[in-house]
């Protein structure tokens, strides 16, 4: 076991407990910006191309954005009901909004928007999250181009995670993974276990 | 929706997801003592009394309580799966482990202990939870007499909320609920309807 990698854990993770919804749920831990912790449910949209990198869609108007630009560390808490595997991911999150400079990042931007379903892509389009509600009118109906790129609202988080802590409570087994980043900035990955 | 308090929506929630096992489990954010999230899933072990305040039961050998004695404040990100229902509590967390000075809080910590299975207040006697496991050598058999009080690990962490964020993803309605205290001590909560 302590020779497989932890991609390679979360990915049978993710296999055995496909038949779930909610298997790509996980618990994205950050500071606010009055220096307390935040925690919330986001979705896993995948690893970016080859890397451990964890991609996450969100609203630029939600609070989260405001508080990863400010202090960019995080920790996943990703808990899998079905095989009762826990992953904690720590990481840095880059914060991809329609005014990144870098067109690389954009171009991942607009690669993820339009993996999204056309229906998950209108939530983008919704008032501010949040925002107290004033009045009851009802919404109106919100319309939109399939081949419309990202809206404004659209952001892509990028999680580049540089220690885990797997626990898995059938086997009562713990192993912790950390990187580190060597003079050629190749990273590699150290596991150890440890007592559950 | 908006005068029913969050107490009685999450009552709601654990009774119309009781069929799952993992209903009573949430994630746990906290400061780390480096100043990252921490974030970690934990067992919801009721209300304490007749108050708002959450019982969590953990290990005092485990890495949260150097970081809560540090900076107690939490919030809890619980995801209900199957009401699609998220609950995130903010609030400040009291460690109650065996050293507490309060005779109060020591009963309240003894009583969380009997209220444990005997199977699972055996889980405090096991080697300190995240040291490296040096040799494979098979842990020897533990065996705790009912009677016995709290063993030494055995640590009770009592939330108290002072702010809920509640979100339906049925209903796509969303709440913030914000405690206040008057002068007479009283705690009283602002129920504001917002923008999911």
């Amino acid at each position: 076991m302590g020779t497989v990698g932890w991609k390679q854990l979360l990915l049978s993770a993710l296999e055995s407990n496909a038949h779930l919804k909610h298997s790509c749920f996980f618990q994205l831990a950050s500071i606010g910006t009055n220096g307390t912790p935040s925690n919330r449910t986001v979705v896993f949209r995948g690893f970016q191309d080859n890397t451990h990198n964890i991609l996450i869609n969100t609203d630029s108007r939600s609070r989260k954005i405001a508080e990863l630009v400010r202090n960019p560390c995080a920790e996943i808490c990703w808990y899998f009901t079905d095989s009762w595997e826990q992953f904690r991911i720590t990481g840095n999150v880059d914060v991809i909004d329609r005014s990144n400079p870098d067109p690389l990042k954009l171009r991942q931007r607009e690669k993820s928007w339009f993996a999204r379903s056309l229906s998950s892509r209108i939530q983008y389009l919704v008032p501010e999250p949040g925002v107290p509600i004033l009045s009851e009118q009802a919404q109106p109906e919100i319309s939109l181009d399939p081949s419309t790129g990202p809206v404004d609202a659209f952001c892509l988080l990028i999680l580049e995670p540089n220690q885990v802590d797997y626990l898995n409570l059938k086997s009562n087994q713990r192993l912790t993974f950390k990187s580190s980043v060597s003079a050629t900035a190749e990273k590699s990955w150290i596991v150890e276990r440890v007592n559950p």
